[in-house]
């Protein structure tokens, strides 16, 4: 079926519904950042499969809005289909709630409930009257495939280091303080919670579920015939009740009387109401958030020697662009293949962590470019290759950032390099007290490029999971605290976070360089208990666009010591013939 | 009266009102600092005179809670008063919230409404019955001096920079946007709104006061008879109604159907409950706040004259204790004394703005430390001694700390000093983006002292009025945000803050380093826009003390570009024979 026939029977479907107009995503029922094909709504009926948009479809109009790393193909795809690209983050154009605020005060909106956030539908409320409990999407999607999910399967005690009785104890007690039950829908908090690992959504080993836990019972709702025998022991052995997971409707229509703790911004709207028919809702970020981002030792043991064998792929990476450039053809996306090449020669290697964003020179500018076969730009010439990437291992989970400088770089470009740097350092040696967050901590990257009047749009650094998401809730570095993305909380030991300022500049060149940093604690002194960052990243930076004289000592003890630790631990790993190329790129400067 | 019996009165008092306890502090109806004797209840009815203090007085228990500064002096005051000692700030002893939440959940409370801010007695009704609307220590404190208040001035243009009418006019255009009317009770707001000024409490020159203003009606109260002629032909020019200051109830009582836009935490709770009786209440900061602490050009230009002519005092006192030390006696007091003589020396200089800190060695250790004529420390052996004073002048308020090193000084006391130096540097040469806020830039300041497990417990830095209160509402350095104090709004170009980290040794030294800074714009570069600060304090630091070596490359040139400009500045204005000693003290390191 055509775009504009999709369109066409929604229309109609929306007058018999009396609606005005209708809203559709690609979001899933767990506020999920990647997406199980089932749920992608939007991606059927624009055609646009780009991971970020959302579609408003009104009866005269309809528009779509996504962002600036999908303008050109979003306007390829929607040629011809009578749908409007709305580009977000540019001047002129309305968000889509503005745009609802302003168009459609008072009008009725369908949407399918239980597929956005309470606290998204909520908003909505106060402008327009909205329809949640329908999906016309469904009733033109007749040839939609079925939900296809993966295998669960269990992580022993050596990979998880905690077993699930004993974290259901600890969210027990913390529940208990407001009296309440939890209802959770977070798929990679309930797989912290029970030990499993699955593959139903694309790059984080999570599976489809919800969970509901009382003082006495847990169930849990997931698809019971993708249980491997160990995960369905393991769920049996902490008392568990497993459920199928559309039971979870039933389950829910059930619950009377009680209190019942979730977080609105993170569970989806249909259910937040249905529980709220009959219980009281304490809207509270789930303490599984806390407790999965501080690791515990088996955790960090595994994801240091993980990120070891990570620092080794990314460093022969280098080695093999350095040594081959200028010498063979050399394009953005097959050196992401590269790269991929070497993680996978670990064994423990099992998906990448995220799209590797492997740019050269203005493409470096665009700071979620990720090149495709088609579009991959050839490596030549002088100038900045910049690769963010990660993998998915058991035992971790690893995004790292270098660039690179290739043939001749100007001065500026190595102030600029060494600026990032600088900020780099500067968060990685940084020692704060305890009940500093990423607000105080992100000035210290902020003040090398404020001094010169530049500035990054992005945060500096984000939670990293272990074997799960590898943006994850609720520590990061940003120095204005932004509520919806809940990552400003108070840095302690156990957490781990990126270190990634950046700089770009338009239709030139972008440098960022990334390591994962874990907190752990550092000095007593009377009351006063101070906390610091040990690096968990493992590969050599690039010396060669380096300006040393722009270093303070401090700075530059740092970066001569972490080349130290660095070829200290991938010699121990790394192939004979590589330890030369090794010592050179981790020399003192 | 003997303490013990104004006490016993009270008690009966109590018992004929049916009161469990009753509550008696020293503020005013206006939530001032610093506050004119006529309201001091506290200190009448228990005989501790210091500046931080409340009592609670039970039908058979009385307690007082005061700060570290006055432990020693209430023990002494207290003796055999029946009254017994809380200590703030200390393990083991409850706030006096939390002493009532504990201690009187359900009982009745006395206390006078009009002398406490309304969010601090909300607080207490969640505990307790409050009866407020009496004042039981007025029918005890029969020979009470009458309210003494002083003359109230006018200021010229060429002081205030800005007519009483363009302020008006700036504050109904803000208070137009919530359609409401402004009810203000903060006296600094009240004398930079009208620019007047007086001298009813100590230290800050404002006047006792409340002002009402609607789209085209402005009431002020005060105390007619005390209004010089220009200061009240200033108020008719702007076509202000002027009503006598306890004419401010009725006047409440008379309002109906408002709309009325006032501070909770900085009006009495009489006041706003006589208010929401016939009108609704917007609880908002005023307006006058913020564009109080934006200070004007010709405040500018009048307050960097001012603060070199206060930097020559305190260059003046820096010649005196260097070259007279070991060989004339020198004490704390004295030599506060000494400062003030230096600083009577400018016409413009009127009073100080706070009580001098002047603290030799362990003393200095004692943050908010003043010494008296009886109990002042000799200046003798080797050491640091600290000085933080400041002035009101005609034409600006300051605030300036500098400690000096006298005989020999240790490695370790160079390196605290340099430390403290670099931190103050740090702060004073940083550039920042547009919505940056003293939470941010505070890490600058603390980076330096949490490198090595130290901190100081006090906020970095605070706003200065101009001719007005020392410590201004609404921007600070703080790495946390506490609501209460209202010190973290962005900081933006014509903002003053001090800048003032600190290290303190119990039993050995204190070390601390101030200047004020003045926000001006920087860079623009695309759509950001970066500020600055400029020092507008011009006074040279100890170089004795300093290890050269500690400092950063950017750290050493700012502080010889600061010594140069000091040296600029105070060669045009000080004596003949003091020029080769300036020379001298601002030297390039």
């Amino acid at each position: 079926m055509k775009t504009v026939e999709k369109i066409e029977k929604l229309r109609k479907l929306m007058k018999d519904k009396g609606l005005d107009a209708y809203f559709i995503s690609d979001d899933d029922k767990h506020s999920s950042e990647y997406v199980n094909d089932y749920f992608k709504e939007r991606s059927y009926m624009t055609s646009f499969e780009g991971s970020n948009g959302d579609a408003l479809i009104m009866m005269d109009k309809a528009y779509l809005w996504t962002d600036g790393r999908y303008f050109l193909q979003a306007e390829k795809d929607l040629k011809n289909t009578g749908i409007s690209l709305m580009k977000m983050g540019t001047p002129g154009y309305p968000t889509i709630t503005e745009y609802i605020e302003e168009n459609l005060k008072g009008k009725r909106i369908g949407l399918n409930g239980e597929y956005l956030p309470y606290s998204f539908v909520s908003k909505l409320r106060e402008y327009v009257e909205v329809v949640s409990n329908i999906d016309l999407i469904d009733e033109i999607w007749t040839d939609k495939a079925p939900l296809k999910t993966e295998k669960i399967w269990a992580l022993p005690l050596s990979l998880s280091g905690e077993s699930t009785s004993s974290k259901l104890e600890r969210v027990r007690e913390k529940i208990k303080e407001d009296g309440a039950s939890l209802f959770l829908s977070n798929i990679d908090d309930i797989a912290w919670l029970y030990n499993l690992r699955g593959g139903d959504v694309p790059i984080t080993p999570v599976f489809l579920s919800f969970t509901y836990i009382d003082d006495k019972n847990a169930y849990v709702f997931l698809n019971k015939d993708a249980l491997l025998k160990d995960a369905k022991e393991a769920l049996k052995d902490a008392n568990v009740t497993i459920c199928d997971y559309n039971d979870v409707t039933k389950f829910l229509k059930n619950l009377n009387g009680r209190k019942i703790l979730l977080s609105k911004r993170g569970t989806n709207y249909s259910f937040v109401k249905q529980i709220e028919e009959n219980n009281e809702v304490i809207d509270k970020v789930s303490p599984t958030v806390l407790m999965k981002a501080i690791k515990n030792d088996v955790e960090i043991k595994n994801l240091i020697d993980i990120h070891k064998a990570d620092g080794l792929a990314v460093f022969r990476y280098m080695k093999y662009v350095k040594e081959n450039y200028g010498k063979i053809d050399m394009d953005e996306y097959s050196l992401a293949e590269k790269v991929l090449e070497f993680r996978k020669r670990d064994k423990r290697f099992y998906e990448v962590s995220f799209e590797s964003i492997s740019s050269w020179n203005e493409n470096g500018a665009i700071i979620h470019y990720e090149p495709t076969k088609e579009s991959s730009k050839k490596v030549e010439g002088s100038g900045f290759l910049l690769l963010d990437s990660g993998g998915q291992y058991m035992g971790g989970t690893t995004d790292i950032t270098r660039t690179y400088s290739l043939g001749n770089v100007t001065d500026e470009m190595k102030h600029h390099y060494t600026m990032v740097l600088r900020s780099h350092i500067d968060v990685s040696m940084c020692k704060f007290i305890k009940g500093a967050n990423g607000v105080n901590i992100d000035m210290l990257a902020r003040e090398p490029f404020w001094a010169e009047g530049l500035d990054y749009k992005h945060g500096t650094g984000h939670g990293v999971g272990y074997m799960l998401n590898v943006h994850e809730s609720p520590n990061g570095f940003r120095w204005q605290k932004v509520p919806e993305r809940s990552d400003s909380a108070t840095i302690i030991p156990g957490m781990v976070t990126t270190i990634e300022p950046g700089i770009y500049l338009e239709g030139k060149y972008g440098i960022r360089t990334e390591n994962e940093l874990l907190c752990v604690e550092g000095a007593k002194v009377d009351l006063d208990e101070f906390y610091e960052f040990k690096t968990v990243t493992f590969a050599p930076y690039d010396l060669d666009p380096l300006n040393v004289d722009e270093l303070t000592q401090h700075e530059r003890q740092w970066l001569n010591d972490y080349h130290k630790m660095v070829f200290e631990e991938l010699s121990k790993i790394c192939d004979e013939s590589e330890i030369e190329y090794l010592r050179y790129v981790t020399r003192e400067v």
